[in-house]
Protein backbone atom coordinates (compact mmCIF):
# COMPACT_ATOMS: atom_id res chain seq x y z
CA UNK A 1 0.00 0.00 0.00
CA UNK A 2 2.74 2.49 0.29
CA UNK A 3 2.37 5.57 -1.97
CA UNK A 4 5.88 6.94 -3.04
CA UNK A 5 5.76 10.11 -4.48
CA UNK A 6 9.06 10.61 -6.16
CA UNK A 7 8.59 14.34 -6.79
CA UNK A 8 7.39 17.11 -5.07
CA UNK A 9 8.09 18.54 -1.56
CA UNK A 10 5.33 17.30 1.00
CA UNK A 11 5.47 19.99 4.62
CA UNK A 12 3.27 20.51 7.09
CA UNK A 13 2.24 22.53 9.64
CA UNK A 14 0.55 21.17 13.28
CA UNK A 15 0.44 21.84 16.68
CA UNK A 16 -2.33 22.63 19.31
CA UNK A 17 -5.20 25.48 19.12
CA UNK A 18 -3.57 28.99 18.55
CA UNK A 19 -0.03 27.71 17.91
CA UNK A 20 -0.02 29.86 14.82
CA UNK A 21 0.50 27.64 12.52
CA UNK A 22 -1.50 29.18 9.73
CA UNK A 23 -0.37 32.18 9.85
CA UNK A 24 2.90 30.93 9.69
CA UNK A 25 2.84 28.20 7.04
CA UNK A 26 0.87 31.06 4.52
CA UNK A 27 4.06 33.19 5.05
CA UNK A 28 6.71 31.07 4.16
CA UNK A 29 4.28 30.06 1.04
CA UNK A 30 4.63 33.76 0.05
CA UNK A 31 8.64 33.89 0.85
CA UNK A 32 8.66 30.63 -1.29
CA UNK A 33 6.70 31.93 -4.21
CA UNK A 34 7.95 34.99 -4.41
CA UNK A 35 11.58 33.32 -4.80
CA UNK A 36 10.18 31.51 -7.61
CA UNK A 37 9.09 28.05 -6.16
CA UNK A 38 5.88 26.52 -6.96
CA UNK A 39 4.24 26.11 -3.70
CA UNK A 40 -0.06 25.41 -2.92
CA UNK A 41 -1.17 25.72 0.50
CA UNK A 42 -3.59 23.48 1.88
CA UNK A 43 -5.55 22.78 4.72
CA UNK A 44 -7.03 19.54 7.05
CA UNK A 45 -9.92 19.64 7.45
CA UNK A 46 -11.40 21.56 4.38
CA UNK A 47 -9.07 21.30 1.65
CA UNK A 48 -11.54 20.22 -0.99
CA UNK A 49 -15.44 20.68 -1.68
CA UNK A 50 -16.03 17.59 -0.20
CA UNK A 51 -13.51 18.67 2.51
CA UNK A 52 -15.39 22.21 3.23
CA UNK A 53 -18.71 20.02 4.30
CA UNK A 54 -16.95 17.55 5.90
CA UNK A 55 -15.19 20.39 8.16
CA UNK A 56 -18.98 22.02 8.55
CA UNK A 57 -19.90 18.82 10.10
CA UNK A 58 -16.79 17.89 12.30
CA UNK A 59 -16.51 21.72 13.44
CA UNK A 60 -19.31 23.47 14.09
CA UNK A 61 -22.76 20.96 14.15
CA UNK A 62 -22.00 20.26 17.68
CA UNK A 63 -25.78 19.12 17.96
CA UNK A 64 -24.82 15.96 15.90
CA UNK A 65 -23.75 12.83 17.68
CA UNK A 66 -20.43 11.40 16.76
CA UNK A 67 -18.77 8.63 17.75
CA UNK A 68 -15.01 8.61 18.28
CA UNK A 69 -14.55 6.12 15.42
CA UNK A 70 -16.83 8.57 12.94
CA UNK A 71 -15.14 10.80 13.81
CA UNK A 72 -11.74 9.80 12.83
CA UNK A 73 -13.68 8.48 9.84
CA UNK A 74 -15.11 11.94 8.65
CA UNK A 75 -11.27 13.41 9.38
CA UNK A 76 -9.59 10.36 7.22
CA UNK A 77 -12.57 10.81 4.41
CA UNK A 78 -11.52 14.38 3.97
CA UNK A 79 -7.94 12.80 4.31
CA UNK A 80 -8.78 10.51 1.66
CA UNK A 81 -10.19 13.30 -1.11
CA UNK A 82 -7.30 15.71 -0.35
CA UNK A 83 -4.57 13.36 -1.18
CA UNK A 84 -6.22 11.99 -4.25
CA UNK A 85 -7.21 15.27 -5.56
CA UNK A 86 -4.79 18.11 -4.22
CA UNK A 87 -1.92 16.80 -2.96
CA UNK A 88 -0.83 13.65 -5.17
CA UNK A 89 -1.37 15.73 -8.20
CA UNK A 90 0.57 18.37 -6.81
CA UNK A 91 3.64 16.76 -5.84
CA UNK A 92 3.30 14.78 -8.92
CA UNK A 93 4.32 18.20 -11.03
CA UNK A 94 7.21 18.90 -8.79
CA UNK A 95 5.45 21.55 -6.96
CA UNK A 96 5.72 22.19 -2.78
CA UNK A 97 2.86 21.47 -0.79
CA UNK A 98 2.13 23.17 2.31
CA UNK A 99 -0.46 21.84 4.39
CA UNK A 100 -2.17 22.79 7.77
CA UNK A 101 -2.45 19.51 9.57
CA UNK A 102 -2.35 16.02 7.91
CA UNK A 103 -2.77 12.80 9.62
CA UNK A 104 -0.40 13.27 13.30
CA UNK A 105 -3.22 15.58 13.49
CA UNK A 106 -5.78 12.65 13.93
CA UNK A 107 -3.07 10.85 15.80
CA UNK A 108 -2.66 13.71 18.25
CA UNK A 109 -6.06 14.65 18.28
CA UNK A 110 -8.51 11.44 18.32
CA UNK A 111 -5.62 8.92 19.57
CA UNK A 112 -3.58 11.08 22.24
CA UNK A 113 -6.89 13.76 22.95
CA UNK A 114 -9.58 11.24 22.85
CA UNK A 115 -7.99 7.86 23.64
CA UNK A 116 -9.37 6.26 20.38
CA UNK A 117 -8.16 3.03 19.64
CA UNK A 118 -4.34 3.77 18.29
CA UNK A 119 -4.28 0.44 15.95
CA UNK A 120 -7.72 1.75 14.49
CA UNK A 121 -6.40 5.33 13.55
CA UNK A 122 -3.36 3.33 11.90
CA UNK A 123 -4.85 0.92 9.83
CA UNK A 124 -7.58 3.21 8.71
CA UNK A 125 -5.25 6.11 8.36
CA UNK A 126 -2.15 4.03 6.23
CA UNK A 127 -5.26 2.77 3.98
CA UNK A 128 -6.30 6.25 3.26
CA UNK A 129 -2.86 7.79 2.64
CA UNK A 130 -1.29 4.93 1.22
CA UNK A 131 1.36 5.55 3.52
CA UNK A 132 2.23 8.79 2.12
CA UNK A 133 4.00 11.33 4.69
CA UNK A 134 5.12 14.30 4.71
CA UNK A 135 9.47 15.12 4.22
CA UNK A 136 8.76 17.80 7.06
CA UNK A 137 6.37 18.33 10.16
CA UNK A 138 6.93 21.84 11.34
CA UNK A 139 5.32 21.00 15.24
CA UNK A 140 4.54 24.44 16.47
CA UNK A 141 4.34 23.98 20.18
CA UNK A 142 2.66 26.36 22.71
CA UNK A 143 1.29 26.43 26.21
CA UNK A 144 -2.09 25.29 26.52
CA UNK A 145 -3.59 28.07 28.21
CA UNK A 146 -2.14 30.48 25.80
CA UNK A 147 -3.22 28.59 23.30
CA UNK A 148 -6.61 28.73 23.63
CA UNK A 149 -7.07 32.01 24.61
CA UNK A 150 -4.98 33.37 21.25
CA UNK A 151 -7.45 30.64 19.28
CA UNK A 152 -10.32 32.26 20.73
CA UNK A 153 -9.90 35.89 20.18
CA UNK A 154 -9.95 34.26 15.91
CA UNK A 155 -13.40 33.69 15.84
CA UNK A 156 -16.36 31.22 17.44
CA UNK A 157 -15.05 28.10 19.25
CA UNK A 158 -15.49 24.99 17.11
CA UNK A 159 -15.86 21.62 18.39
CA UNK A 160 -12.50 20.84 19.38
CA UNK A 161 -11.99 23.97 20.76
CA UNK A 162 -14.43 23.77 23.37
CA UNK A 163 -13.73 20.33 24.69
CA UNK A 164 -11.74 20.72 28.04
CA UNK A 165 -8.30 22.02 29.13
CA UNK A 166 -7.25 18.16 30.15
CA UNK A 167 -8.24 17.59 26.70
CA UNK A 168 -6.03 20.20 24.88
CA UNK A 169 -2.82 19.05 27.63
CA UNK A 170 -3.37 15.21 26.27
CA UNK A 171 -3.10 16.60 22.44
CA UNK A 172 -0.05 18.90 22.92
CA UNK A 173 1.41 16.36 25.24
CA UNK A 174 0.61 13.23 21.92
CA UNK A 175 2.45 15.94 19.86
CA UNK A 176 5.31 15.91 21.63
CA UNK A 177 5.59 11.83 21.93
CA UNK A 178 5.26 11.58 18.19
CA UNK A 179 7.59 14.45 18.03
CA UNK A 180 10.17 12.26 19.95
CA UNK A 181 9.00 8.88 17.66
CA UNK A 182 9.98 10.20 14.77
CA UNK A 183 12.37 13.19 15.43
CA UNK A 184 13.92 12.70 11.69
CA UNK A 185 10.25 14.25 10.62
CA UNK A 186 8.82 16.49 13.40
CA UNK A 187 10.54 19.24 14.09
CA UNK A 188 9.42 21.03 17.10
CA UNK A 189 9.30 24.92 17.37
CA UNK A 190 8.61 26.55 20.44
CA UNK A 191 5.87 29.40 20.49
CA UNK A 192 7.40 31.53 23.02
CA UNK A 193 8.63 34.46 21.64
CA UNK A 194 7.08 37.60 19.03
CA UNK A 195 6.07 35.97 15.69
CA UNK A 196 8.94 37.25 13.60
CA UNK A 197 11.29 35.25 16.20
CA UNK A 198 9.02 32.39 15.61
CA UNK A 199 8.63 32.82 11.84
CA UNK A 200 13.03 32.56 11.99
CA UNK A 201 12.81 29.14 13.55
CA UNK A 202 9.51 27.87 10.66
CA UNK A 203 12.05 29.67 8.48
CA UNK A 204 15.25 27.70 9.12
CA UNK A 205 13.78 24.45 9.06
CA UNK A 206 11.36 24.87 5.95
CA UNK A 207 14.59 26.43 3.71
CA UNK A 208 16.97 23.32 4.94
CA UNK A 209 14.78 20.68 3.79
CA UNK A 210 13.48 22.79 0.30
CA UNK A 211 17.46 23.50 -0.15
CA UNK A 212 18.27 19.61 0.08
CA UNK A 213 15.17 19.09 -2.23
CA UNK A 214 16.91 21.64 -4.80
CA UNK A 215 20.36 19.70 -4.46
CA UNK A 216 18.64 16.47 -5.23
CA UNK A 217 16.70 17.28 -8.68
CA UNK B 1 -11.56 -7.00 15.93
CA UNK B 2 -14.95 -9.55 16.03
CA UNK B 3 -17.46 -8.22 17.99
CA UNK B 4 -20.13 -10.19 18.88
CA UNK B 5 -23.19 -9.36 19.71
CA UNK B 6 -25.01 -12.37 21.39
CA UNK B 7 -28.03 -11.36 22.09
CA UNK B 8 -30.91 -9.95 19.44
CA UNK B 9 -31.20 -10.64 16.06
CA UNK B 10 -29.94 -7.90 13.26
CA UNK B 11 -31.52 -8.84 9.72
CA UNK B 12 -30.61 -6.35 6.53
CA UNK B 13 -32.53 -6.08 3.10
CA UNK B 14 -30.45 -5.42 0.56
CA UNK B 15 -30.85 -5.07 -3.19
CA UNK B 16 -30.24 -2.97 -6.39
CA UNK B 17 -32.38 -0.09 -6.72
CA UNK B 18 -36.13 -0.25 -7.11
CA UNK B 19 -36.10 -3.52 -5.62
CA UNK B 20 -38.92 -2.85 -3.18
CA UNK B 21 -37.14 -3.68 0.10
CA UNK B 22 -38.06 -1.06 1.92
CA UNK B 23 -41.57 -1.50 1.49
CA UNK B 24 -40.98 -5.16 2.64
CA UNK B 25 -38.78 -4.25 5.62
CA UNK B 26 -41.57 -2.06 6.73
CA UNK B 27 -44.11 -4.82 6.24
CA UNK B 28 -42.21 -7.40 8.32
CA UNK B 29 -41.68 -5.18 11.08
CA UNK B 30 -45.01 -4.16 11.34
CA UNK B 31 -46.20 -7.82 11.06
CA UNK B 32 -43.04 -8.59 14.09
CA UNK B 33 -44.50 -6.17 15.97
CA UNK B 34 -48.39 -6.68 16.04
CA UNK B 35 -47.01 -10.46 17.28
CA UNK B 36 -45.32 -8.60 20.07
CA UNK B 37 -41.59 -8.70 19.08
CA UNK B 38 -40.08 -5.92 19.92
CA UNK B 39 -38.22 -4.76 16.64
CA UNK B 40 -36.54 -1.39 15.35
CA UNK B 41 -36.63 -0.79 11.35
CA UNK B 42 -33.53 1.60 10.04
CA UNK B 43 -31.96 2.59 7.28
CA UNK B 44 -27.70 3.29 6.21
CA UNK B 45 -26.92 5.56 5.17
CA UNK B 46 -28.88 7.66 7.70
CA UNK B 47 -30.01 5.96 10.46
CA UNK B 48 -28.58 8.50 12.78
CA UNK B 49 -28.11 12.38 12.68
CA UNK B 50 -24.71 11.98 11.82
CA UNK B 51 -26.21 9.93 9.28
CA UNK B 52 -28.50 12.14 7.74
CA UNK B 53 -26.44 14.87 7.24
CA UNK B 54 -24.12 11.99 5.05
CA UNK B 55 -26.74 11.04 3.46
CA UNK B 56 -27.04 14.29 2.15
CA UNK B 57 -23.97 14.42 0.75
CA UNK B 58 -23.57 11.31 -1.10
CA UNK B 59 -26.70 11.24 -2.84
CA UNK B 60 -27.80 14.62 -3.12
CA UNK B 61 -24.68 17.01 -3.78
CA UNK B 62 -23.69 15.62 -7.19
CA UNK B 63 -21.62 18.65 -7.66
CA UNK B 64 -19.09 17.59 -5.26
CA UNK B 65 -15.92 15.65 -6.56
CA UNK B 66 -16.22 12.42 -4.77
CA UNK B 67 -12.84 9.74 -4.96
CA UNK B 68 -13.71 6.43 -4.59
CA UNK B 69 -11.84 5.95 -1.74
CA UNK B 70 -13.50 8.87 0.00
CA UNK B 71 -17.36 7.48 -0.78
CA UNK B 72 -16.53 4.24 0.56
CA UNK B 73 -15.74 5.81 3.83
CA UNK B 74 -18.24 8.49 4.14
CA UNK B 75 -20.38 4.92 3.84
CA UNK B 76 -18.16 3.79 6.68
CA UNK B 77 -18.58 6.74 8.97
CA UNK B 78 -22.31 6.71 8.71
CA UNK B 79 -22.04 2.26 9.31
CA UNK B 80 -19.59 3.54 12.47
CA UNK B 81 -21.90 5.62 14.04
CA UNK B 82 -24.87 3.58 12.99
CA UNK B 83 -23.63 0.63 14.40
CA UNK B 84 -22.47 2.25 17.63
CA UNK B 85 -25.76 4.36 18.65
CA UNK B 86 -27.82 1.99 17.16
CA UNK B 87 -27.54 -1.47 15.76
CA UNK B 88 -25.61 -2.62 19.25
CA UNK B 89 -27.47 -1.45 21.95
CA UNK B 90 -31.01 -2.45 20.26
CA UNK B 91 -28.71 -6.16 19.80
CA UNK B 92 -27.95 -6.23 23.50
CA UNK B 93 -31.33 -5.36 24.47
CA UNK B 94 -32.56 -8.65 22.78
CA UNK B 95 -34.23 -6.55 19.87
CA UNK B 96 -34.49 -7.47 16.47
CA UNK B 97 -32.85 -4.71 13.92
CA UNK B 98 -34.10 -4.65 10.44
CA UNK B 99 -31.86 -2.45 8.83
CA UNK B 100 -32.34 -1.80 4.66
CA UNK B 101 -28.45 -1.69 2.94
CA UNK B 102 -25.60 -2.88 5.53
CA UNK B 103 -22.44 -3.62 4.36
CA UNK B 104 -23.18 -6.04 1.88
CA UNK B 105 -24.21 -2.98 -0.37
CA UNK B 106 -20.71 -1.34 0.39
CA UNK B 107 -19.27 -4.65 -1.57
CA UNK B 108 -21.62 -4.54 -4.51
CA UNK B 109 -21.90 -0.77 -5.09
CA UNK B 110 -18.45 0.63 -4.42
CA UNK B 111 -17.03 -3.11 -4.69
CA UNK B 112 -18.21 -4.54 -7.89
CA UNK B 113 -19.90 -1.85 -9.31
CA UNK B 114 -17.25 1.46 -9.16
CA UNK B 115 -14.71 -1.96 -9.30
CA UNK B 116 -12.86 -0.61 -6.00
CA UNK B 117 -10.33 -2.53 -4.40
CA UNK B 118 -12.10 -5.18 -2.42
CA UNK B 119 -9.00 -5.31 0.21
CA UNK B 120 -9.53 -1.78 0.98
CA UNK B 121 -13.13 -2.15 1.46
CA UNK B 122 -12.55 -5.51 3.46
CA UNK B 123 -9.94 -3.59 5.78
CA UNK B 124 -11.81 -0.37 6.51
CA UNK B 125 -15.46 -2.32 7.05
CA UNK B 126 -13.79 -4.96 9.11
CA UNK B 127 -12.54 -1.87 11.35
CA UNK B 128 -15.35 -0.41 11.54
CA UNK B 129 -17.91 -2.79 12.28
CA UNK B 130 -15.98 -5.14 14.60
CA UNK B 131 -16.78 -7.91 11.90
CA UNK B 132 -20.51 -7.61 13.20
CA UNK B 133 -22.60 -9.64 10.45
CA UNK B 134 -26.32 -10.13 9.95
CA UNK B 135 -27.60 -13.14 11.24
CA UNK B 136 -29.71 -13.42 7.79
CA UNK B 137 -29.56 -10.83 4.94
CA UNK B 138 -32.54 -10.67 2.63
CA UNK B 139 -31.25 -9.99 -1.09
CA UNK B 140 -34.09 -8.44 -3.18
CA UNK B 141 -32.97 -9.77 -6.80
CA UNK B 142 -34.88 -7.49 -9.65
CA UNK B 143 -33.99 -6.86 -13.33
CA UNK B 144 -31.77 -3.48 -13.68
CA UNK B 145 -34.42 -2.03 -16.35
CA UNK B 146 -37.48 -2.45 -14.10
CA UNK B 147 -35.58 -1.59 -10.73
CA UNK B 148 -34.60 1.93 -12.11
CA UNK B 149 -37.68 2.37 -13.48
CA UNK B 150 -39.78 1.88 -10.46
CA UNK B 151 -37.31 3.60 -9.24
CA UNK B 152 -37.16 6.51 -10.66
CA UNK B 153 -41.14 6.80 -9.94
CA UNK B 154 -40.52 6.94 -6.28
CA UNK B 155 -38.87 10.73 -6.55
CA UNK B 156 -35.62 12.68 -7.66
CA UNK B 157 -32.99 10.70 -8.91
CA UNK B 158 -30.01 10.41 -6.65
CA UNK B 159 -26.05 10.08 -7.55
CA UNK B 160 -26.49 6.40 -7.73
CA UNK B 161 -29.30 5.94 -9.83
CA UNK B 162 -28.05 8.12 -11.98
CA UNK B 163 -25.01 6.27 -12.53
CA UNK B 164 -25.10 3.61 -15.82
CA UNK B 165 -26.77 1.10 -16.55
CA UNK B 166 -23.97 -0.83 -17.05
CA UNK B 167 -23.08 -0.05 -13.41
CA UNK B 168 -26.08 -0.93 -11.85
CA UNK B 169 -25.55 -4.22 -13.91
CA UNK B 170 -22.37 -4.44 -11.94
CA UNK B 171 -24.18 -3.79 -8.62
CA UNK B 172 -26.68 -6.50 -9.60
CA UNK B 173 -23.97 -9.51 -10.61
CA UNK B 174 -21.73 -8.31 -7.36
CA UNK B 175 -25.08 -8.95 -5.28
CA UNK B 176 -25.92 -12.20 -6.62
CA UNK B 177 -22.32 -13.20 -6.73
CA UNK B 178 -21.90 -12.80 -2.79
CA UNK B 179 -24.91 -14.87 -2.09
CA UNK B 180 -23.11 -17.44 -3.90
CA UNK B 181 -20.57 -16.89 -1.51
CA UNK B 182 -22.47 -16.52 1.64
CA UNK B 183 -25.27 -19.00 0.77
CA UNK B 184 -26.18 -18.96 4.42
CA UNK B 185 -26.82 -15.55 5.31
CA UNK B 186 -27.50 -14.08 2.32
CA UNK B 187 -31.16 -15.42 1.04
CA UNK B 188 -32.16 -14.15 -2.71
CA UNK B 189 -35.79 -13.53 -3.18
CA UNK B 190 -36.92 -13.08 -7.08
CA UNK B 191 -38.87 -9.68 -7.03
CA UNK B 192 -41.31 -11.18 -10.42
CA UNK B 193 -44.30 -12.01 -8.79
CA UNK B 194 -46.83 -9.24 -7.12
CA UNK B 195 -45.72 -7.44 -3.90
CA UNK B 196 -47.91 -10.33 -1.85
CA UNK B 197 -46.18 -13.00 -3.39
CA UNK B 198 -42.86 -11.58 -2.64
CA UNK B 199 -44.00 -10.61 0.16
CA UNK B 200 -44.62 -13.98 1.17
CA UNK B 201 -41.18 -15.37 0.61
CA UNK B 202 -39.48 -12.54 2.76
CA UNK B 203 -42.13 -13.36 5.44
CA UNK B 204 -41.06 -17.21 5.21
CA UNK B 205 -37.02 -15.94 5.46
CA UNK B 206 -37.22 -13.88 8.34
CA UNK B 207 -39.88 -15.98 10.57
CA UNK B 208 -37.28 -19.37 9.52
CA UNK B 209 -34.51 -17.29 11.70
CA UNK B 210 -37.28 -15.51 14.16
CA UNK B 211 -38.35 -19.19 15.04
CA UNK B 212 -34.48 -20.24 15.63
CA UNK B 213 -33.96 -16.99 17.74
CA UNK B 214 -37.18 -17.75 19.89
CA UNK B 215 -36.31 -21.52 20.49
CA UNK B 216 -32.63 -20.80 21.27
CA UNK B 217 -33.41 -18.32 23.62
Amino acid sequence: MAQKVEKGLFITFEGPEGCGKSTQSRRICEELRAEGYDVIHTVEPGGTSLGQNIRALLLEKESIELSRKAEILLFETDRAQHVEQIIVPALLEGKIVICDRYNTATFAYQGYGLGADMEFIKKIDDAVTGGLEPHLTVLMDIDVETGLKRAGNTGVADRMEKRDLKFHEKVRAGYLDLAEKYPKRIRVIKVNDGIDEVYGLVRKQVYDIVERYKRSE
